[in-house]
């Protein structure tokens, strides 16, 4: 069985994850470019390789050529970058590591909020350059803050804010999340359930918790930007192609929004036009970049390869 | 009588300080250069004016020159630009908003350390010069926080970690703080009194929350950095002449800290050393800076203003 690790990087906050596979004697080798690749890159190991420890590069070239292509064991929590169908139909087993990735993301978030709020990295910016402005920002507790898609990560995100008294939490989910709004309640927070039409409108601070899909592709556009009436900082640490990236550039650049935190991008490593912006925070898919997330991570990735060439059961199998 | 306020801004976020003044028909002027004052500038005004409404600039030579000032409103918390014993003498009466800046200082605190954490101010730094380095950063989930302070600022910080569940938080204060030490565990964190050299040897992020004073001034040096074993994030919002500013710049240069965010500075606005490195936040004396808080501040500052014109009782006087 012969290992390739395509996501970058791995092994390198900690070797722990590298090592499970020699201590099994796993024949493995890593992404020879240390960097993410491009959906082409992916294909030229399509044929030589049993098992992928795969990132968020699109993997549908390599699972479309792959001829003896066994298991994918997804490093994280998004599976946009799957072709799951296609899988199913070659046998294909796919496994992620969801509660793994979540504490990360949600101090990620959370960070981008208050960092957001208070123009910390535009401050950092002008200082540097000999300007002192002092930007006046908003307070979280004087905050309705909108967070649309309560799974792991925007239930996390809701429960952190525990601490800081926001006005109101406006939540959203395509599911029912009755039980989660009850738990939320039950913290001290002020959470109501709302449309997004709602949270559009009425929130001072919008964050996307939701996996990109054929429905969530292109779901913030410049006619939902439109309808963000108290200009509110947007947040987006899920998937760059859930919003529109011209549109965002636009509603910064015309002020229909105050700011934007940004940390992912329809296409990574991103050096499009939002650089030009002075009102955003640009990071670099950094959700998951925290050193006991990534241990974890790829520790559990690492597992579930040697669990799958065992015969064993799957702890966090995907099925359609 | 005659007021006039040096600080700025004042009155920008919202006119209602001003508005206030008006109201009583109160003669006023401004700072007329939209910065922070040099101790020099203060004093061209001196023999002008009955009532000051002050920011941070030192009054010193303001007050030494001084014939007929009565009064000086401070918008904020420190007092260290103060000189209380002369004001005594001259029978001058401060007051000063230690509450409504509070939260905000908190809020900025924590933005601060989950900035520095992740990195995220130097992670947009590195995008907008072309570069994606996915810096992995520590979560606060994992961290021990020291906290020297536990005064309004450093209790509200503490407080607010309570989504975070960080490991461990080691507090210090030069006074007793049994009861606040009790409060803080009932929200279930794990909170233990230390001794300021046990924060030095055991956190990952160190924050200051105390006064300027002459015990406090130049508290870290070279030699509290060298006891800093783990690295830490180090974070000052409180007051620049507590830390020393060369040595802070050699621990950062020489990776005796993993990281440092820095609010304040021995001289404002700030233009040194500290400007070259890459692992560090530079902000420009923002704590204070969210919409409410200023609003908040103003208005006492204003209304102080008031009631001791009026004769009545000052609601946060300062004595000594």
């Amino acid at each position: 069985m012969k290992v390739f690790i395509s996501t970058y990087p791995f092994g390198q906050v900690d070797p722990l994850p590298l090592e499970i596979l020699k201590k099994h004697n796993i024949t493995f080798f890593q992404n020879p470019y240390n960097r993410k690749l491009t959906p082409q890159e992916t294909k030229e190991f399509a044929n030589e390789i049993d098992i992928l420890i795969a990132g968020t590069e699109d993997l549908t070239p390599l699972v479309e050529t792959s001829s003896k292509l066994k298991m994918i064991s997804r490093v994280g929590i998004g599976l946009d970058s799957v072709p799951l169908e296609l899988c199913k139909q070659k046998g294909i087993v796919v496994s992620y590591t969801p509660d793994a990735v979540t504490p990360a993301v949600v101090e990620f978030t959370i960070g981008l909020m208050l960092n957001g709020l208070r123009m910390i990295t535009f401050a950092d910016r002008e200082i540097r350059r000999g300007n002192w402005t002092r930007p006046v920002g908003k307070r979280l507790g004087e905050c309705v803050v909108g967070i649309i898609g309560v799974g792991r990560v925007g239930m996390g995100v809701a429960r952190s804010l525990v601490g800081f008294f926001p006005k109101k939490i406006l939540v959203n989910d395509i599911i029912n999340i009755d039980t989660k709004i009850q738990e939320l309640l039950k913290l001290g927070l002020n959470v109501v359930y709302s449309t997004k039409e709602e949270i559009y409108q009425n929130s001072d601070v919008i964050s996307l918790h939701i996996p990109l899909t054929q429905d969530t592709k292109n779901l913030i556009t410049s006619k939902e930007f439109s309808q963000m009436k108290k200009k509110p900082l947007f947040i987006n640490t899920s998937r760059g192609e859930i919003v529109n990236e011209i549109d965002l550039y636009f509603a910064l650049k015309n002020e229909l929004l105050s700011g934007a935190c940004i940390d992912v991008y329809s296409k990574e490593p991103y050096s499009g036009r939002l650089l030009e912006l002075e009102n955003i925070t640009l990071t670099q898919h950094m959700g998951s970049c925290s050193v006991d997330c990534r241990i974890a991570m790829e520790t559990e990735a690492s597992e579930a390869v040697i669990q799958f060439i065992q015969g064993k059961q799957l702890k966090n199998i995907v099925t359609l």
